[in-house]
C-alpha cells in the first residue's frame, strides 16, 4: 500500500505551503499565545508609547539569525503579527526553510512600533522553536537523501503545537506520520493483547473505523511481520529491531505484496539512520527533530 | 488496498460503542444546544416548580417511540441530561439501533423534573434526528446484506453534526467513509484539471499528505480508471457510472491489484442500489441516509 | 392578544433580511462549522494547489439546483465562504426564497480556488438542508394562502440551526414561533399538574416572567379552553383536537375577547391542514417542514 | 393585554428561585471572571499555603455585613466558590433578599483555606453589587407597595451582568422588564419615522416577528396613545408625560381594550413614583436600582 | 520602594491611552456583551429597516451628556460599534475623561441605522458606568491634588469589568493598584496567621513568587509596621489607623528605608482623606469612586 | 527593593506546589491538548476496547524513567488523566523534581484502559518537556549552589505553555522572573531611545502603571547604570556586560542603595555562569533551561 509515496519521492519538492492549515485552524491558537504574553497589557510599551498611537510615521525592524540553521515559521509569525495590529507588513526575505548564517536577515517588519515591541516576543519564539526543528530534520534527511527512504516524525509533540511542529519537519524535508489518534491506526502490543492477537485486533479495527483510513501494525519479530501479513495490514512498522532483523523482514514483505508500506522505528539516531535506510524500508520514524532540538537563535533589531 | 475490510464485513458486528467520540469531544457541542433552546432560562418551568427545586423527589418519566424504526443517539441523551443536571438518571430500555415499534418505551428517566422539563426538547431532536437516519440506513443496508459490499456514508451531514450523523448511520449497519478533508485524500475533476491529469494529482498529492493517508481517485470512464491504476490510486471511486461500466471496470481493476479498494457513487437509491452491489465493488456510497430520511417521532410522558 | 398580526398578514411580504440575525450571532457557529470539515487542513486541495495561493487569478464557480425547490440560505453561504477567505465573492443570482427549476444557476461565485474547494461541502449542506425546509414549507402555506391563518413552526429544529431552519420556514412563508424557553411562555400538562391547575399555573407564570412575555396553555378540551380564558392566558392552544372541537373552541374564545390568540396543533398533515384552517383559528403549528423535509440537491461546478 | 399580572400581583410572593438561569448559562461568566482576578495565579496565598492542599483541616469563613440593606446573590457566591474548588461548602444564613443589619452573618463557609482567599473577592464583589441593587430596588417598590401597580427595570444593565443584575431587582420586589432585544418589540421615535407613522412601524413589526412577542409603542402624547390603540400595541408606554398627561391616557387605554398593558417611564425618583403610581398604571419603569445604587458592604472573617 | 513614583507624580500627566489594553484583550468581552442584549436578534430594528441594509445612505447620531460629569470609556464605544458593523464611524468630540456639561455632544456617530440602534444600549451602558467612575473619582483626587500623594484603586470591581473600570479610575486622575491577584502580593491577616507572623510570611513569599512581584504588608499597629520594615517589605500598608496613628507610622517608615511605599487604607471619605493625605503617605487606595458612583447620564440622538 | 530575596534564599526550600496555577486556568490548556491528539476519536483504541467501557476490571500501568533526570510535570499529567475519564487513578512514586535513574517508576495509574492509551501520548509528551527543562535547570543551578546569587527565567517560552514551562524551572531550583508583559516593567534600548533617555523612561513608565509594579532597566554601560540608579530603577539588569563590568557595576549599586536588585544577563552558559554568579549579583537570567534542553525520556508500560 502507499508505495507510490516512495517512487514519487524527489519527483516534487517539498512544498511548505501545502501543509499551511487555513488560519481558521490557527488563529485561536495565536490568538492565546498573545495573550499569554500580554496578559492585561504590555505596562512597558504602552506607558512609553504614548502619543504615538494612531498617528506616527510605522516604525521598522528586521529579524536577524543569530546562530547557523534552517528558518521555520515565518508565515506564522506573519500572521501573529497582523492578529495584533493589521497595520503590521511582515516581509520575509529568505525562501521558507532556508538554511541561513549568522547576521543574516530573514524578514523585514514595518508597523506601529508598539504592536512590534508586544508581539515580538511570542512571533520569534515561535520561529525560533520551529526553525531548531527544521534545522535538526534536515540533519537526518541529509545522511539518507540519495537512498529511496524518507524520514517521517511521531506524535511526540509540544501539546499545543502539533500542525506548527510537523509543520516544521516537513520543511526540513520530512514527511509527516499521522496527525492524530484518528487519522490512520496503529495496533500496538497492548490491543494486540486485548484482540487476542494480531488478527483478531485487525478484524475489530476494519469492522470499525472509516473505511479509507490505513491500518499500520507494530511488529517486533519476524513471527509477528508474517502474522500481520496474514491478516492485511496495511503498513507493518519494524519496531526496535535490529538492523539484521530488517534486512530479513523487508524482502519478506516485499514477496507477499509489493502495496504495503515498511517502516522503521525505535532507537535512530544520526549514527544509526543510514544503516536502517540502506535496508530498503519505505519509511524511518524517529521522534527526534523535535525532542532532541534546541532552539534557533534568532533576534528583532528596531532600526530608526 | 484495504481490502481486507471486504472479507471481515459481518465477522463481527458493528458495535455502536465504538463510534462514540470521547465525551472531551462533544461536550462543547451539547452544551452549546442546551444554551440554544434555554436562552436566559426556562421560563414557563422555572417559574412553576419554585419550590421544589432541592427537596421534591425526583419525577419519573419515559420515552416513547411513535412510528415503526431503528432508535439510535440514546447516549447523546442521557449526557445532554447530565450535563443539565448531573443528578438525571436517563436508562436505555433498548439496545441501541433496534427497530422499535409504536409504544414502545425506549428509555426510562428519573432526576429533578425542572431538567427533565428544560432538557427534553434538545434531547429528543437529536435521537430523533439519528433515528430517522439510522432506520433509512438499514432499509439499504437490507438490500445488500448477503452481498460482499458495504454501504458508505458521506461529507452531506448536517453543519455540526458531522460526529453524530456518522455515528447513525454506522448504527444503521453502514460504514463510515472520511470524517471530514484531513483523514484521507479525494481526488475530483478539479484537482486532476489543475495538476494537469491524474499522474500529476496524485504524484504531487503522495509528495505532501501525512504518509498513511489513503489517495481515492474520482473516475467517470474505464480510461480514467486505467490511468489512476497506473498512477497507483488506493481506491477508485467508479462515479454516476451505469452498471454496465462498473462491470467492466470491476474485474479491470481486480486484475491489476487485489488490494485496491473498489467505490461506487451517484445515484445510488433503493431501487437501483442493489444491481450496483452485484458489479462486486467493495463500497457504495450514497448521501440518501442523511439527505433523504425524515425524523422519527418520540415523545416524552412524565409519570407523576 | 396580538390578533393584529392576523389581520396585518398578507398586507407586507415576509422579508427574508428581517430574520437574519447578526453576524455577531452566527459567526462562532459558522467557524465551528468549517472547523468541523476541515480539521487539520484540507490534504486534497493544499497539496494540488501549492503554487497558486497568491498570485493565481481567481477561479469561478456556480451554484446549480438539480431538482426544482426554493432555495434558500444563500447570505450563509455568501459569508460562510468570506469567513474562509475574505476574497471569495459570492453573488446570488436569485431572490432568496426563489422557486427554482433543475440547471437553474442559483450563485455566481469567484475567489481563491482552494478556498472555493474546502469551503464547497459546508456552504451546500446549509443550504441543501435549509432549501428543503423552505420548499416543504410553502407546500403547507400554499394550502391556506387565501385563508386569515399562518403557519407557523416549533422547537423541533436541529440542534445548533435553529435560528437557520427557522429562518428558513419564515422564507418559505410561514412564521415563526417562539426561539426558545426563554422569549415566551407555554403551560402544558405537566406544569398544571403541578400548579394544581390552569389557574394556578398562569398566576404562578405571571408572578414571575419578563412582564411583556405572552402566557400560552395548551388545552384539549372545551373545559380546558374556558378555564384558560378565565385565567387569563393570551394565547390558547388547540392541543389534538378534532376539527368540529377546534370549530367549537374558536368563537367560544372570540367571544370572551378578541385580543386572545388561537393556535392549532398536532397532526398537521398537508391532507388535513386546510379543514384545519378553515376552523378560524389564528395560527397552525407543526414541525413538518423541518423534521419531514428532505435536502434540496444543489452541486457547485467549477468554470475555468 | 397581559393585564392579569397586575391583579397577581402579591397573590404569590415573587421568589428568588425563580429567576435564577440554570447553571450551565452562569458558569461561563463566573468562570471568566474568576479568571480575571486570579490571572496566572494567587501569588501570596498559593505561597504561604504551600503544605496545607490535601490534608489540612478545612478553614471555617463567615460573610458578614457592614452596613444595613438586603442581601441578593448569595447563590451565585456558593456557586463561584465550588468552581474554583468543589470542596467548599457555602451555606446561606439568610432568606435570600432580607434586609440585614450591620454585624449580621448571611454565610457560613468551610473549604480549603486556599479556595477561600482565592475566590473571595470575586464572590463578594457580586453580592455587594447585587445586594445595592436590591436594597435600592425596595426602596422604590414600598413607595408603590399597596398600590395595582409594579416596578420594571429596564436594560440599563452592567455590561455581562445583566442575567443577575436582574435577578437582583427581582429579589428587591420589582418585575423584569424584557431581558435583550430579542423577547419582546419596543418601537421607538426612530422606529416610527422609519417606518411612517406608528401604524407602519407596527404592521412591519407584525409581519416579520415571531408571533408570541408583544409589541410595546413609546407614546409621548395622547395622539400617539390614540395611534398605537389603533394599530394593536400590545405594550402602551407614556413616556415621560406628566402625571396630568398620564391621568388622562390611563382611562383612554383602558376604555379601548382591558388587556393592553400600561407602562409609565422617564423620570422616576423617589419622590415622584408614588404619583405616577396613583395615574393608575400596569407598570412603572425606571434604571435607578441599577444606575442609581452603590455597593452593600460585606466582608469575609476567616475563623481559626 | 517604588518612591520615585511619588515625586514623578505630576511631571507627566496621566494619559488614558496608556491604559488602554490591546483589542485582542478586550474584543470577546465586548462581543459577549453585544451578545448578551442583542440574544438571537433585534426584533424591533431588523423588523423596521428591512429594505435598508446594504444601499440606504448611513445614519447620523450624536451622544450627549445628561447631567455634569467626566466622560470615559469612548474608545470603547467606538470599539464595540465597529465589532457590530465594521462601517460605523465613532468619532468623539471630546478629550477623554474632559468633564462635560448638560447638553454637550460627546460623540459623532454615522453608519447603518440599525448598527446604530442594535448597539446604542451597551455602549451607552460601558460609558455611563465608566463616566460615572471618572467623575467620583475626580472628586477624590481633587481634595488632594496639590499634596505629593496618589489615589489608588482596589480590586473590588464589577466582575469582568476589571480592566474597565480601572481605566476608568486612572482616566479620572487616580492611579492603578495591583490588576489581580498575580500582579502583586498582599499579605493579610489570614497569611500572617498561617505563617506563624509578618517575617515568616515574608520569607515564604519571598522563595516562590516571581522576583520582580513587589511585596505589600498589611498593618494594623506601629508594632506590625516594625515587624514588616524589619523583614524586608516593599510596601507597608496603614490599614484602618487613625490618623494619628498614621503620622507616627509614616517618619518610622522614612526612616527605615527610604525606597518604601506607604499606603493608607480604610474608611476613606471625601471627608477624611485630606488629612489622612497630609500624613504623608505615598498614596490612598480606596474602592470609593467604584462602588459609591451612580452612573453618568448620556443618551443617543439619531439625526436624519 | 526586592533585596530580602536574597538573603531569604535557601531558607525555605523551593516547593514546586507553589508555583502551580488554580486548574480553573490550566483546565482549558488540558482539553484543547487532549483534543489535539484525540480529533475526532481514537480510532484504534475504540475498535479494540469495544466491549469493556462500563464493566471491565481497570488497567494498571506504569510510567517508567528512561533516561537519567529530574522529573517534573506529574501533578499536570494526573489532571489530564481525569478530564479524560475521571475514573483514572494516577499516583506519583516519587517526589516532584526528583533526580531519578532509567528503570525507575514514577507514577502508577489505575484506570479503564482506552482512557490511559488514549490519554498517554498527552500526559507523557508534557512530563517529557517539563523534565527535560528541570534537568537542564539543575545543571546550572549546581554551578551557583553556594553562592548568592539566583538563577531565573526568561519570556522564551514555548507558546502555550509559559505557565508550565516556568513552574518546571521553579522544580529545577530556578525562580522565575516575569510571568508576562504586564507583572513587571522591563526598559529596553528602544523605549530608552523613544523617551529620550533613561529618566524620560523611567518617569513615564512611573507614572502610567500600576503603582506596586516594579521597574527594571536594562543597562550595557556602567554610564547606563548611573542614570538608571539616579532615576530610580529597582531592579538594574547587567545586560551583555563582561565579567569585569559587572565586577564594577555590582558595588557602585550595592552604594547607591541596598535594596535595587542586580541581573545579570546575555550568554550564560554552564562554563560562564560561576563566574558571573562571583560578581556579586542577586540574579542570573538565561532561556538555556527551556530553549537549550532535550525532552527526557519516559514511557508507559500497561501491566495485565
Amino acid at each position: 500500500m502507499i508505495p507510490e509515496s516512495g517512487k514519487s519521492k524527489g519527483a516534487i519538492a517539498v512544498n511548505s505551503q501545502a501543509a499551511l492549515p487555513p488560519w481558521i485552524v490557527l488563529d485561536p491558537l495565536f490568538q492565546g499565545w498573545l495573550l499569554e504574553d500580554i496578559g492585561r497589557g504590555d505596562r512597558t510599551t504602552s506607558a512609553i508609547y504614548i502619543e504615538e498611537i494612531e498617528e506616527a510615521p510605522p516604525a521598522r525592524a528586521e529579524w536577524i539569525v543569530k546562530e547557523p540553521g534552517a528558518v521555520a515559521g515565518l508565515p506564522f509569525a506573519r500572521r501573529i503579527f497582523s492578529l495584533l495590529d493589521s497595520r503590521v507588513e511582515f516581509t520575509p526575505t529568505i525562501v521558507e526553510g532556508e538554511y541561513c548564517q549568522p547576521g543574516q536577515v530573514v524578514a523585514q517588519i514595518k508597523g506601529p512600533v508598539n504592536a512590534l515591541l508586544s508581539g515580538e516576543r511570542v512571533a520569534l519564539n515561535v520561529v525560533m522553536r520551529l526553525s531548531g526543528i527544521a534545522t535538526l530534520t534536515r540533519k537526518y534527511v541529509e545522511k539518507i537523501a540519495d537512498l529511496p527512504v524518507q524520514l517521517v516524525d511521531t506524535r511526540k509533540t509540544t501539546p499545543g503545537l502539533r500542525l506548527l511542529e510537523k509543520y516544521a519537519t516537513q520543511v526540513g524535508g520530512a514527511r509527516n506520520h499521522r496527525m492524530g489518534l484518528d487519522d490512520a491506526v496503529m495496533i500496538k502490543d497492548n490491543h494486540i493483547v486485548a484482540a487476542g492477537g494480531i488478527g483478531g485486533a485487525i478484524a475489530r479495527v476494519r469492522s470499525q473505523i472509516p473505511y479509507p483510513l490505513t491500518v499500520e501494525v507494530e511488529t517486533e519479530t519476524l513471527k509477528d511481520v508474517k502474522e500481520a501479513l496474514e491478516h492485511g495490514a496495511d503498513i507493518i512498522m519494524l519496531d526496535n529491531m535490529s538492523v539484521e532483523q530488517m534486512s530479513k523482514a523487508v524482502p519478506l514483505i516485499r514477496q507477499h505484496n509489493e502495496r504495503i508500506s515498511i517502516e522503521a522505528s525505535g532507537n535512530i539516531t544520526l549514527e544509526t539512520i543510514r544503516a536502517v535506510g540502506e535496508t530498503g524500508v519505505d519509511y524511518i520514524s524517529t521522534s527526534a527533530p523535535i525532542t532532541r532540538s534546541t532552539w534557533l537563535d534568532l533576534s528583532m533589531k528596531i532600526r530608526g
